[in-house]
């Protein structure tokens, strides 16, 4: 019987990702689900955006549980409801935020987030406050793209995201990459080979690969989250969800 | 004209505050207003109560910035939803767990936060590391009582907050106490006189008096957050809201 | 009876500091009273400055208590005195660097101080990290302009703390900034309007106005200092004071 | 072509480590390979055991990677070698102290490290330094009980474990266990069991299972270490080695 | 010609500290000066003692170096003055915290500092932050016995400070000693003596004579304090000093 | 009876260091001693060289104790073995970074090591790291030049350093400067000179003086490694050492 996880795209808009994207690590071992918001917005890139995404990623991981998921991928940079989630199911969830950073502070001496706008530093900073790790962050850098235009300019975007890295490396002292959205799924290639290209042997990142690989390394080895930090809710009277 | 600041807090639960709470810091200068949610848990004591009380929270803020208030408070010790609604309205928004941390290290070495349950300790940990403000906490201590079950054993919360302030200050060396749930509102006189009678005469935060002055404070000073932090959303469809 | 909030200004300059400064903040309920000091330095540029002003600045806080003040602001960026004088008083004494710094923290996610002189910046540093605050310091900027030269050149003044303020925001990532000398008094409209004529709305701290409204705050709820961690002196002989 | 793990047990003494160990994990996919040192120390205790054991523990790397291991594993929870083989390989190199605690942090608010003897703690403390980890580590426990010995007391070394990691849970506020010696593998079972009937559902890390696993997953998706933090050694004259 | 160290005991009290306190570390190369305050406060406990001590203690600084002196050593744990005095001399110019703390940090993985009175527990704190010593710190303990008591109560002192160095040790994993008042210069060997009878082979630093000896050091190696850290005041009128 | 301090160079390169080196702070007071390693590096530029030197530098501090040495240090700033040979001697152990890092703090607000390659910068922050002085540390700059050129490029190394400090001094707000390599011994001067040349009166650390003084000052008040940090080695059967 395989592993299932189950990868929840934490917006409304269909076609951003299909599970293609993660085909390559699927085997007999290991099966992959996926789930879209019906309620949400249509990528996340404030507060606001994440704000109203939570309640129906709530569900989404509520009822991928039911269906037999083995461990929850919430797909998004901003690892919008993890920490909820995590108090309603009894099965690892986790963010690519979290998980890229940890494994990153393990690639380098330091790393450097480059992501798409502005407005997402702060909560990447606050993320990696939450999770403990600002030590090992370099720096955090955008490319002034917004997640929906990034599929309309995918090459744009790749060169972009290179020259950020590079510039990340040169003047920020970073040793590793994080790709700071998960809409840049399929760009580490050709960062890859430009920064090669610049005499830079350094590991670059693809957040949702990674941390579907990580969930399934916790399903294998019995792991999941600990009940003490996310005790599950205590029941009371809820309206409107 | 006077300065308008308006209340959310952020449940269904009705009773729990009345404008009574906070009458007397009311004048000719400085007018409250208040509001429930229509939709949200009836107490917040965990990410997912939270999770599911900003997205009304984030709509009645943005009522009473059209109602013409002049800066909101959010009525919760998680601080729920205090960023998302910093993005979507132009008048200051307090958190009253931001407020209290940051006067409580103003007037001491180190800040203890008394509070309800278990489940909200990392949460409190987590506000913390957001604020900057880790280095001056001394520790959180809970009572073990549910925000629901406050009102009906209030003498017993108070003494029991009043035994973990002494606590507190005993044995984790803190200079100041924050009442960690704004439902314990009314217990600082209690409290304060116990510590006193125990020789200890330090100060005991009552968030919510302090959080609705600090709002006053920074409509006369013509503060308001700063938009590079708190950057209106960017235009996007959003279903469901 | 209106509360008293008494304004040590810790130099012996005359003229610098006018009750007028704060008028706007006076009403039937807010009372400002201010001392200058008959011994000590003509302004505060560095430790040795800062030291022959504080045993002035505790004898003028003693009488201040002593006429009926509720609350004593010290005027001055490097907030001398502020620790000893709360040891002998019982009323609030609160310092604009210790007060702005945690105010900026809550207003954005870093902030920026831009003062006077190199001199002062170990000193602002060493606030700081007495106040717990660094991890929300973006950094401090120096427009190399001695305090008592402030007003003959006020709209230069106000023009290179515009221009320090822009470098701070685009260089340093501030996403709020502190005017790092009382005697910047008068100067955020300026800077404010050169800030947004730049596209960017970000707050400007001016200390003292904000830092008398804190003082009223404190005194409304009912809050003062810890004698935890500030104990009154023991009884001592104590020559030449 | 199955995905190769290196495992390499950077003592001399034969028996404790076996490929049984691990061969839950193995596949069609992973295979397992092993080393011992032939010079060097019988257990790993302090920095004196681990300096006389990372010279062999690097040229029994060179001899992994040659041999056509894809990544290394080094067998104990001081990490030994693990940045200087990381300079002489192209292939990942996992220590299991870095890898459970990063992973810990992302299980739960705090970890504790349970291990050997009282002369580790300073070591595992300056690990979790550098590795950008503290704030996330709750505490470090000894039970008395030197490596060579755990074997012949099993059954007590795990009572000890379960009842170290109870002890960490209520006074230290942990919310994950690492176990702190690779010895320990096979202890979690009981643990854990001791730990539910306390009613304590946390999770439990048993390194070396988790550091292979982690191990794949780099392999899987092509991550390796950064050369820039770990860059080839120059060509010298080394004498003795 | 020999080294001059003058250390000045910032206090008015005669006959607390002779040069008989250093004579084992005078000799042909090394000569000891000795001065007490004319003007200031009996002994210091707390940050008004502080304030009041520091004018003298500078003008006793600058005489000192007319007169002289090679580096100057300020005799007490407070470290007052010990910025303001760099500033206005061209010479070394020591606190024994600082020098305490710094020495201690390299003696072992943390250090507890034993000291008087709960009062100058939060200077001690502070001092260490401003140092960058804070992660080195195990705690502060107090016996509990004013500064002016120990010379009347030296067995009693000797015995109690060897007590709260045990409970350090076994309670706060203390690796070393920090006597937290220069009064206790002599206690040293007693309770070493008891941390030995009780197996604690550990440091215990009586801060005069070391911090004499690193006076001695900084001379001999020509290194005096940064003129960018502590610039020298610029001119201006000052009334009263 | 003299005092030995030991200097152990641990590579195997013959003339880099001399006594000579040493010979102004030699007396009738102080005696110094020299060992060169059999075994390991001709110099060390990572953690690769570092690891090959530690065997045999433990082997020639114990000899040097065996012959009467009373205080050893090792002469390479990456501190290379320190912590093992703390824990196999009992007298004191130490190491250049380690030292001039906390003298450093002491002398200013932050300091800047220059050094000689890329490959030793993660070393230098990670025992920043471990010695617990990260906040007093501004950067760490190179200017490419391998250990074994420096002797033959001296004057050129001079000027390098000499213009790396300004530009640390300038562009990263250092206020002291350390040498960070011990190779670099004997240009202070010519450094010292450029930056009064430029204005910049700053203390510029030469860490083998400053080290074997610090050894002195140890020996001379009774100090030593606190054996609880670094306890004896427990006895086991260690093979090839």
């Amino acid at each position: 019987m395989s592993i299932v996880i189950h990868i929840i795209t934490p917006i409304i808009t269909k076609g951003i990702r299909t599970l293609d994207d993660v085909a390559e690590y699927a085997s007999d071992e290991v099966e992959f689900r996926h789930s879209l918001l019906d309620k949400g917005p249509s990528s996340i890139e404030c507060e606001y955006d994440e704000a109203l995404a939570v309640p129906d990623t709530i569900k989404k991981a509520i009822e991928a549980e039911k269906a037999g998921a083995d461990a929850i991928v919430i797909d998004c940079m901003g690892d919008p409801g993890v920490k909820a989630v995590r108090e309603v199911v009894s099965i690892p969830v986790l963010g690519p935020a979290e998980t890229s950073m940890h494994v990153a502070a393990m690639l380098g001496q330091k790393f450097t987030v480059v992501t798409v706008l502005d407005g997402v530093v702060p909560m990447i900073h606050n993320l990696a406050k939450v999770y403990g790790i600002t030590e090992k962050m370099a720096s955090i850098r955008v490319i002034n793209l917004p997640v929906l235009e990034i599929e309309k300019n995918f090459e744009k975007a790749q060169r972009m995201l290179a020259q950020a890295s590079l510039a990340a490396i040169k003047e920020d002292d970073a040793d590793v990459i994080i790709l700071g959205c998960t809409g840049f799924l399929g760009c580490v290639e050709k960062i890859t080979e430009l920064l090669m290209s610049n005499g830079r042997d350094i590991p670059v990142i693809d957040p949702i690969p990674l941390t579907v690989m990580a969930a399934v390394t916790l399903v294998k080895t019995g792991l999941r989250h600990s009940k003490k930090t996310y005790a599950p809710p205590r029941d009371k009277v809820i309206v409107g969800y």
